[in-house]
């Protein structure tokens, strides 16, 4: 039997400025990385995506960023080791206030945006933010990923790790993902895109833009919850991975 | 016998900017209020803040302020207590992360500058700051001015609550704080704080700007920690106080 | 010949952050309020709302605002005169720099949302922002609520003032605005509302709350760019004016 | 005759937070980079440091940097070239509205931190700067790393550009200052760092690491405003180039 995780981005609201559908999508995914007000989010929409997640029973995650708003945490910093394992542990510490003030607990933690790209390539960066996680709770998952230095900072440090997969992106033959200034890095047909996962999560292997089959690990799937299609294809995805005998599960009901 | 805690703010530096002398005011005091990134302090701050504390087994309390970095929190802000309430859990839980990843534990909550003002004064603001202490942690204990809304609220609430009292502040007959708009609101002469001080604890009354003797519960004494003089009249009050036979001990050390 | 103003808020996205259809509201109103990066935009916003403003040939105005990304500038703070007149000059030369930069020209100073309410209200918080603009750059035109400090302190100051008027709010006897916490502050009733705002620019009266007519003066009418109404009545009021008799021109044109 | 500009970074103050003595330093160097709200300073900083270096004859620069105050703007970040454009034009604007405010005139523009060191060796990043500069301003001086892109790119766009040498680092064989991440980065004697100044201005030559002679342009010379001997030094460098028979004047006044 097999069994995945599917993941979205959300809480990234800010004040006034409404992003996304999160009532909605939180219906179709399975765990929520949760913005904590550094590259969107502020304690408003915190307190009411905890709520929601709670809820509708969702993994709730901390989804911790640069400290860039303007720039929605997506642009690379010069950050020191010692500075991403400060603003993670912050950051964790902030949404778990809200989740212990609404009763919940806190399932795993996402780096957001050029966090996460950056500790998929930086071994001590990943360290940082593998011991800042590990310090604060080390009960809680890990996601990076799959194949990158901070799933394997995580397993290093002694915590349970979720090795994250996306549909819509193609693959290099090192494993990485085609970056997004090539111009066959996303896949926008949806059919190809749910063949793609629903084989990462069967076979364990994923065809590289050089038409090379290699070994990943999914035990999560990365949803975009923003943008008008996002939605529909959040429903898609879950119903196809039914269809093709995958069960969707929180990560931490996985094993 | 009569006990009493010596407060003082802290971690107040952001990034490049150093302010205050924490590591030596820490020595003379016995409850520590950390700035949460709001109205000052940042996570490396926090962080350094929380070992120093641990270290020198001081009380740690987080010092919730208004987002308001360039005036310091120290400008009155037209929040609703819903946007008190959130802003006081996310500040709560970021100390929260570097408190469990050190290892420590918190002892009190004490807002900063306006919030603590607004508070004092404002029931309804006070009693959603109480419920999201409570929510976050019921164990805390609520720091607020002696006589206050908040320390009322508090009460109300469930918390265990402190009393504060200032030395180098006058009173008025409704046991308010002279406000630092009039000429006769700060005590400059170091001798008459003591006294006022000493007599607040062990008479449980001050002598008011109207030179009427009203009642006055001093759990704990604000100590400021910035200036030149600060950590002078840190020793001298500490040692002041012991001459008069009051113990100086920090607040969940006494009962 | 009546003529009066129609001005809008406007440049409010930020970041990732998308607010308001600017280029479509721009082709109904006759001077645009943009935001500067406190309450709301940020340096691209600005640079394309400025050049979208001058294409369509329709007045440029600095909007100002409280350094209060979070609650958009929407909350009173005690700010002292010597702030607002800081944070004034500093927000008009930022949207200096990108209309020097397109080659444009300023017409008009705005404050925005918490700082026109105060402003309104306060004598000397007035006479601090009519110096802001009158030291950075005397030909401009400064809006304010009709018949409020604002208007009064830029005349004494001897700028050009334009008195705004608004037509979804009710007035009360006094000339201001009923308190949005009222039931009966805002006009629901699109009819009512063209009504209220023919009524001011060709008679210069208004009905209050208390059914009293009391003088008003009418320059320019505030335009609400934001909701999904917002555009449909902004073509609405300006077909209605032109039907009246009433020509719409930029406040810098008429006279 | 040899004449050469000594310029200082100063305004870096931000609310409570004092940085840098100012009133003082100016009266030892020539021009004067004021922070403009993005790394450092804040408006009512701004306008103070404006007045003093109106008052003292000081040559006004625009001081921009990325938007990091916790950073200090002293971290790389992956910015885009129109988002370069859009800072820099943004903070010239800010800066411009106290000096119009003021009646002074603005002289140049020196990127700060990690924004200088990105465009020294981004062709592409100092274009859009020097662009930027142009747009807003076509008459001011544009500051870059002597032999860098930025000043290429300065020229390029028709801008007149100051070629800034460093008295108190060291020089690698293509021009290039050695990283501070080697332990011969700094020159910390202080004869040495003069006589290299000297040496630079008389000669336009510098002595490398590796002990060859390259050549150098020398048109300002950077001393810094923070720390305990910057003040020292900056008397001493000022004394010891005019006993060497070099004049001490702004970048405007020469030529």
């Amino acid at each position: 039997m097999h069994i995945v995780d599917l993941n979205c981005d959300m809480g990234e609201s800010f004040g006034a400025y409404k992003k996304g559908t999160d009532d909605e999508i939180l219906q179709h995914v399975t765990s929520a990385n949760i913005a904590c007000g550094f590259h969107a989010g502020d304690p408003a929409t915190m307190r009411k995506t905890v709520q929601m997640a709670i809820e509708k029973n969702v993994g709730i995650g901390v989804h911790p960023g640069l400290q860039d708003l303007v720039g929605f945490g997506r642009r690379s910093m010069a950050i020191s080791p010692q500075e991403a394992y400060d603003m993670v542990v912050y950051q964790m510490g902030a949404l778990q206030g809200f989740v212990q003030a609404e009763g919940g607990t806190i399932q795993h933690v996402k780096p957001h945006g050029a966090l996460y790209n950056m500790a998929a390539k930086d071994a001590e960066l990943s360290s940082a933010i593998a011991e800042a996680v590990y310090k604060v709770n080390p009960d809680l998952i890990l996601f990076g990923l799959a194949g990158g230095e901070l799933v394997k900072a995580g397993e290093k440090t002694g915590l349970r790790t979720a090795s994250e997969v996306f549909s819509d992106r193609t693959y290099q033959d090192d494993g990485n993902l085609t970056s997004r200034r090539e111009t066959n890095a996303l896949i926008t047909d949806s059919e190809q895109a749910i063949n793609q996962v629903i084989r990462m999560v069967k076979e364990q292997k994923v065809n590289t833009v050089n038409d090379n089959d290699i070994n990943i690990k999914a035990d999560t799937i990365c949803i975009h919850g923003d943008g008008v299609t996002a939605l529909e294809f959040a429903k898609t995805i879950k119903n196809s991975l039914k269809e093709a005998g995958i069960e969707v599960r929180k990560i931490s009901d996985i094993k």
